[in-house]
């Protein structure tokens, strides 16, 4: 893990601060019955980027107004190298030594964390759910195929994935309704409508592509192309799974709702947790074949919110 | 079959017309290097929506301008009354017996259609592919798991699909590339990387979901919110799907582009064509019963475009 980076925001510094000057994690933010906006957290307080950028104090596009939006998509557009500058441009202002004045400004287009109400910080156009962690794709294998058929042969080679709902992607906080569906026990002779009995959540890391892209690109593009993480919470009826999920996968068992983090955390932020693969039991093709470590080492461990659902906490 | 409705546009008349006064679909063209319009076809020649509703002769919404944009998407969101109102108003503009001041005004606001090029007629935010056919899922079926286990036994009680790529569907005539991806034969003891050798379309029809929905909706909604019908081509890879789609689906042997006709057949302008399903093997459960016929007979047929591609022709 890399030093911290110190801040003349006080509250940033602090060992347990989830939001030092290193991490800055963007957000859409609102206060009372205010407009949406997008922010930048750090220690207990919202910085208004969007504000920032009205002001003329930082703008990450010179000719085009990006962050005039509810929503971090128009400067995502942007690509790698224009995030990282305004990731380096926005550190400076906020780091131990800027003048009064930088300081008096950037307060003023500031507000306590505890005063915002937080909302999705991006639209999400397509999302695809991959089946990433061995340990996982073993245990759900388990459930459904037994333990003999638990990791599918294909693992081993392929990412094997599935385009998920986009649309029900939603914010931490959103209420999630346990749904309704088709359910059939193995020892049932037909199907019968109901609710569902089993309805867990898988802990996700969910990773923002930043870019389009038109055609085949390379694994180091596709890295490049990351705009961030967050976690997410993938909502799963295991009932309605089980009976509806053969030939074509999961489909109404995941269609209640995706919970994301409202805090993307920049892929520049999680450079210092960069780790390789675990060694691979069967050699990757050409085509796949990683340049540099791209996974990160980072504990993860799910609690229960104060309203009864699941919390994720990193 | 309903009788055809005379048009004073001669051409809407002819007995082998696509495009009589019943049809009335929507699509968006352009003319040259124009902007892209709302356009709707009438015989030879397509109507200039954009332009009826910025001279105020044809509104769909008396206080905004809904077709003003490259898509009928805001047109969508009024839902079925407006559009079923819009169509009435439409129809008596172009039907026999028009004042020649209306000829004059919709001919003004007209283009013949062998002058236009045609594009995206919507946004597409979802794309659910169902598996909607028992001859189609048998034969899929036979090709993936052998004719003994080629319907599954949940086919006869819920409907199975899965969600697809929505950012790669596409308008009819946009190139498709053969795409390359990872194969493996039954007998191979590894996968390669490779163009897939067996790249087919599955001839479809794409129903257009015109409003959004928050929680369940019954069977009746459902049919109600659809806004209209495309021909749809769902390229698709078969060495890539056999080796990828287990566990959870197709998804890189779907990714390469899905195609759809340029014009939305309505579902009004299919009404006359509304039949009941085949007589099921099993009962649906409550939830699923439909209170009216809910298909279309229609006769689908696949070509060969002259450049090479499948077309599908109606």
């Amino acid at each position: 893990m890399s030093d911290l980076i110190r801040s003349w925001v006080e509250s940033a510094n602090a060992p347990d601060c989830d939001f030092p000057l290193n991490n800055l994690p963007y957000g859409v933010f609102s206060v009372g019955d205010a407009d949406l906006r997008c922010g930048v957290a750090i220690g207990d307080r919202i910085i208004d980027a969007t504000g920032l950028e009205a002001a003329g104090i930082l703008r990450a596009d010179p000719d085009a107004d990006v962050l005039d939006a509810p929503y971090w998509n128009d400067f995502m557009e942007l690509g790698r190298a224009a995030w990282s500058d305004y990731r380096a441009r926005l550190t400076a202002l906020l780091a131990e030594g800027a003048s009064d004045d930088v300081q008096d400004q950037i307060i003023t287009h500031s507000v306590p964390m505890a005063d915002a109400t937080l909302h999705m910080p991006f639209r999400v156009t397509e999302y695809t759910d991959f089946y990433a962690g061995r340990h996982h794709a073993t245990n759900v294998g388990t459930m459904f195929r037994g333990p003999e058929n638990a990791l599918p042969p294909n693992w081993l080679h392929i990412p094997i994935g599935y385009n998920g709902r986009a649309s029900s992607v939603v914010v931490s906080g959103t209420p999630v309704t346990r749904p309704n569906g088709q359910l059939k026990g193995t020892n049932d002779d037909a199907p019968r409508f109901g609710t569902s009995a089993r309805f867990d959540i898988e802990l996700e890391m969910g990773a923002i592509v930043g870019q389009g892209s038109n055609g085949p690109i390379s694994v180091a593009q596709a890295f490049d192309n990351i705009f961030g993480y967050v976690l997410l919470n993938d909502w799963s009826a295991r009932d309605i799974q089980a009976w509806e999920y053969q030939p074509l996968g999961p489909f109404q068992a995941k269609a209640t709702a995706t919970t994301i983090s409202p805090w993307i955390i920049t892929a520049e932020a999680l450079e210092p947790f960069r780790v390789s693969t675990p060694e691979r039991e069967k050699p990757l093709l050409d085509y796949l074949q990683e340049l540099a470590p791209m996974l990160y080492d980072i504990a993860l461990e799910v609690g229960m919110a104060p309203d009864g659902q699941p919390e994720t906490v990193i």
